[in-house]
């Protein structure tokens, strides 16, 4: 496996991103892109807020709640009642968004999660391609099996050709729909809650000491985990002077959350030798 | 106390609703109208989908994610960004929509939850009205305090013409606007969830009761609350037959915890009273 794969991980720099600070000398860990961020992000769920045209008020836009799974290229794949509002929108005008929000943990900042705004036009799945659609949307909604052959139903894609992605305050762009398809949702995608949970949890020694000889951050007091992927992982680090985000590259990509504990372990005695130097 | 309030407990039939299945030959105990339950439902949370009207692509409808307050008609009142897009897209064309979602139990069909969507446009809070809305936005998001003041940020105030309301499989409606205006969200609005939780986790034997003796349906082996209100609460009663939506009136309206538990304990006697029949 590589240490720097290829593809997906330009700095968010280059996006408009801003990286978490480093006071080390070093380049900045690898990160995700912003494109590679927003597929991740569409991958982790299956429910958003589309956004359609209305009728009635004439020219509104229109939102409601809509379950999707996603074809190859990140489209969303939906299965609506052709009664529905937003269905019978799609028919009179195909322009449309779906906005997807990462989960808030308990007692954060709403508006420091990130969310991924897809605009496109809505059409309806051809009949060569709906048994696909159909596997792909039933994968991610297993709970639709029961109508999934109702005949009223029908599968629209929301066909991408712009995106607005927010990472939180200070982290946004406009992602290239291209790279977007091309890109992959982090292999940790599922994994990543769980990860930041039992982190959080039984390892908030080690998090301490990856702040403070790892990065270089005597003065921490206490660090939490508030995100990972494939190339690293994200803490607020508190010390007297207030909290900052700071990241820590892996030493080498993790696919899996074993992959992650070994890391986690290598971190650690590396941190313990740096503080025993 | 009236046992009957006056102008909220419309049955939700009169608006296209459907009132869970009783068997009782008693008049179906009363219930919140849609206007009550939209309005219930935009005052238990202070974050929706707010979709505008693009310019580039010009006209797509766009989804961002919004904290709002609400005025005291019931109209969200938004603190946004001079340079956020949504803001930039209702300067240019004041169409929009709010889409507010219930909070989805753990492991329940997010399309059984309700959702409203508020239609209308925006504007900015007039100077006379800035006291008064600073006040409620920051009752109902009190962690903005540290960035009220600034400058590049305004009120806007989304004023509703239009609603939709869906309440989950067969309860929907388009709601008349003046009568969200003038309805009161139900008083149980931040206990409802708490009250969810102790009656599921403490009184499961309870709940068992009221369906076998008070609504009739002795082949009841299971029953858990999904919803309460001033007038009465939701359970889906478990038989061999299936899952059914049920509701049991209190025996007076409630407006606090304290009223629901004195309520529960009358009921209880009376189950158990015609347990003994």
């Amino acid at each position: 496996m590589s240490e720097r794969p290829t593809g997906h991980s330009v700095p968010a720099g280059i996006e408009g991103g801003e990286a978490p600070e480093s006071r080390t000398a070093a380049p900045p860990p690898p990160e995700p892109s912003h494109a590679e961020r927003c597929r991740t992000l569409v991958a982790g769920s299956t429910r958003g807020a589309l956004a359609t045209v209305a009728a009635d008020p004439a020219g509104y836009p229109y939102g409601s709640v809509a379950s999707y799974g996603l074809d190859e290229r990140g489209n969303p794949l939906f299965f609506v009642s052709l009664m529905a509002e937003h269905t019978q929108n799609a028919l009179r005008d195909p322009r449309a968004s779906l906005l997807v929000t990462e989960r808030v943990p308990e007692g954060a900042d709403p508006l420091a999660s990130g969310r991924v705004t897809l605009l496109g036009t809505m059409a309806p799945v051809s009949e060569d391609d709906r048994a696909r659609a159909r596997e792909r949307y039933l994968a991610a909604n297993p709970a639709s099996s029961y109508y999934i052959d109702f005949g009223d139903f029908a599968f629209y894609r929301l066909n991408v050709e712009s995106i607005r992605y927010v990472g939180g305050y200070g982290r946004m762009s406009w992602v290239d729909p291209e790279r977007y398809a091309d890109a992959e949702p982090d292999p940790l995608v599922d994994a990543a809650a769980g990860i930041i949970e039992h982190m959080n949890e039984d390892h908030a020694d080690a998090q301490l000491l990856y702040c403070k000889y790892l990065l270089d951050r005597p003065e921490t007091t206490a660090a939490s985990m508030s995100a990972v992927d494939r190339y690293g992982f994200e803490m607020i680090a508190v010390s007297p002077a207030g909290r900052t985000a700071v990241r820590l590259g892996f030493p080498k990509e993790c696919t899996t959350g074993d992959d992650v504990r070994t890391a986690m372990v290598t971190l650690v005695a590396e941190a313990r030798a740096r503080a025993s130097e």
